[in-house]
């Protein structure tokens, strides 16, 4: 019988082992970025898992004509290495042979190799499956995955475990008509919300729990703000002093995100032009005074003393930032009207909440707070608002029979990403948006 | 303005570092699990994030009286760190105070603190928020936590970026019927039965990427086996000499899974009675040729040349086991017509793919191969089927304008958890399955 042992059979070395292969032959496979011909010899870029990387080809010493090599195809090069003080790596490849696995059956649509991909919006989505091979566009994405790796070694460190909860359920947790719906074998189901009923559940069972998943809101906005599925990084934690220890550990939380990126994506970052934010102390504001406060300094009307219009917020950054430097602003204290049946009230002032959301670049990209553990109290506030406890028996459960006290918050992914990399468009952040007019690609 | 620097207030030890403060007042935060009264003093044993703690009560030491303490109060206890060579950490806390912050308001109606919850598997997930709390059931989740956190240092080892593909889609990859359908927005869309067109676009992008997510099954199958939602360990792999490339790769894959939760999950192993398979080299063997071989060793007629019965999955098991005492085996070679149109034909046999699954322990656990990466083979195959490729437009974009070869794998979270543990159902191994019959909690 034949055996499988893993060892690969496709090992070729990797582009940022280059350097330690100088005066050797070596194989490197990639997909051929460009070629640029000079007198009597040629660069040809091979694109590779993240760099970009300089080949040299001359007739002297390679085995095949120049003109086998196009765009987009995808080879593995064979050459020998050469220092070359002038490029990054301190290295390049004097090509010897090639061997060419595939072949584009037509030129892309929209130019992927310059700096950035010159298209508008619609466009860039429209061929999302091409331009995201754009260097700038890769970065991005790049980017995001460091963001939740930076995240992961955060939860870990700090004992969380991850979960995984349902995405099909039996109610939505947030309420209202933002919610999919589907035929669930003859049931009415709903796509969640967020894991909010879940991830509670779970901080009686393991104290710290995270999940960074899928959540989906059947919002009707067609806004920069907005997607319709989004990526959701949630935690809940056990055992808080007050909702502030959340703000304590968000703050770390990102403080450590930002550290990592500078560690391990300085590339991307340069390539899409990221000025980091230094996060050292965040500025904390009580929902009203916040309103207030940007009333009186940019002289406008409140409208709406329970919600942000995106312009206050927008404000609010901009002023904050002034006064502090800070790019990053958490608000506390909003309306208990305005905030879902489990968080909880203000022991000083039942009508507002021990509630924060936290404003990155003039937008929202997070919302927490700490909820009601004690089931007596739970049941009290449903039934205030007029809600049957009986449809959320199983949620319930956790508190009739004891949970610690506890709060959470969940981060946007596709918004903080967004606003560190400068956009004004979330979708942007997204690899694949979903929106009120976009199912596709 | 007030300011948030990252300090938590409510800053306790840890369980695990009880040890390190032998001498010393500490304070420790926790659930009341059991309290066993001797003559003379107490033990009170306190459920903490990851290990249950060892305390010891006496009227002597003690500020408040034993009977304030009840099963299933969240509190933070404080008292004095004791050598104590007969427990397992070395160390117990003797106890001087007491605060308790929550009270449960009835008692549960199974019991939770027995060694494992003596309960049908149906109650079992009835009362999913309670009997989670049961040391074994958090010990099933913190090694499934496990196999995530050992995949993912995998993944990053080895070059692989994240990815987040959308959930809700156009059309499905897999086809046929077994897909969930939703209104979005007035249009019909679908949720993901697995991520294998965003996937394999991605590769176009980042040569090697990976996704661990929720995918959705309609299949109206009750059995031990299905659940209709499941978290999928998915990956793809560009640069494939050939598809055996990606068996090496899960080989090792596995093999490293295994030394992560032997190092880092020895207590929660040794809970569950799980006996860790050994992996050296897996087995592998041509579909046709199990089926044969299956019908010889067991005397069973073949009804079915395409596909496995789930005895004829479980009788191979216990064949390769036998004779090579490999728990795993990797089946290659499956029919063409029975596997999807991206699949690629052998070379040397159309009619058979460059397809494999991983049996584990009686049950498939994986499903890989390698993909059609060339355009034009790509729509002759989709034409041969009777298909149209305009519906496939986007995800052809990748092909059309060159993919190198290429192929992935998706892994069962839940299968795979189940099986390491022992179990007859893929049930036990989900935090909140969803079934045919199941939507809640």
């Amino acid at each position: 019988m034949k055996t499988i042992n893993g060892t690969l059979t496709s090992a070729h070395i990797e582009a940022e082992q280059l350097p330690q292969h100088i005066g050797q032959r070596v194989q490197i496979h990639g997909v051929i970025h460009k070629i640029r011909e000079m007198s009597g010899f040629a660069f040809v870029l091979l694109q590779t898992k993240r760099t970009l990387l300089q080949c040299v080809w001359d007739s002297a010493h390679a085995a095949f004509p120049l003109r086998t090599l196009k765009p987009d195809m995808a080879v593995i090069l064979t050459g020998e290495v050469l220092a070359e003080p002038r490029s990054r790596s301190g290295a390049e490849l004097r090509l010897l042979d090639a061997d060419i696995l595939s072949v584009p059956a037509a030129e892309p649509p929209v130019v992927l190799h310059g700096k950035s991909v010159n298209a508008s919006l619609e466009t860039l989505l429209d061929y999302r499956p091409l331009t995201l091979r754009n260097m700038q566009e890769r970065a991005i994405f790049q980017i995001q995955a460091g963001i939740c790796s930076a995240f992961r070694q955060f939860f870990a460190k700090n004992r969380f475990t991850e979960i995984h909860s349902p995405k099909i359920v039996f109610g939505g947790a947030e309420g209202g008509a933002n919610i999919f719906a589907l035929d669930y074998f003859g049931k009415q189901a709903y796509l969640a919300q967020s894991p909010q009923f879940y991830k509670q559940i779970m901080v009686g069972v393991f104290e710290r729990v995270y999940e960074i998943a899928p959540v989906f809101r059947a919002e009707k906005h067609d806004s920069a703000r907005h997607i319709n599925e989004y990526t959701s990084v949630d935690l809940e934690m056990g055992f808080i002093a007050r909702f502030t220890d959340l703000m304590q550990l968000e703050t770390q939380l990102l403080r450590d995100a930002m550290d990592f990126l500078r560690e391990y994506h300085t590339e991307e970052l340069a390539l899409c032009g990221v000025q980091l934010p230094c996060i050292t102390e965040i500025p904390c504001i009580p929902f009203l005074e916040s309103k207030e406060l940007v009333s009186r300094e940019y002289k406008r009307e409140i409208t709406d003393y329970e919600d942000f219009e995106p312009e206050e917020e927008k404000l609010l950054c901009e002023y904050i930032q002034k006064e502090s430097g800070s790019e990053f602003a958490f608000v506390t204290h909003y309306s208990s009207a305005k905030r879902p049946f489990y968080t909880m009230d203000s022991p000083e002032n039942p009508a507002v909440t021990e509630s924060f959301d936290l404003l990155f670049r003039g937008m929202e990209i997070t919302t927490g707070g700490q909820r009601i553990h004690d089931y007596h109290a739970q049941l009290a506030k449903m039934q205030a608002r007029g809600m049957n406890p009986q449809a959320f028996e199983s949620y319930l459960m956790a508190h009739k029979h004891g949970l610690p006290p506890h709060g959470g918050l969940g981060i946007g992914l596709e918004r903080l990403t967004a606003k560190l990399l400068g956009f004004q468009n979330v979708r942007r952040a997204a690899l694949f948006p979903r929106d009120i007019n976009r199912l596709e690609p």
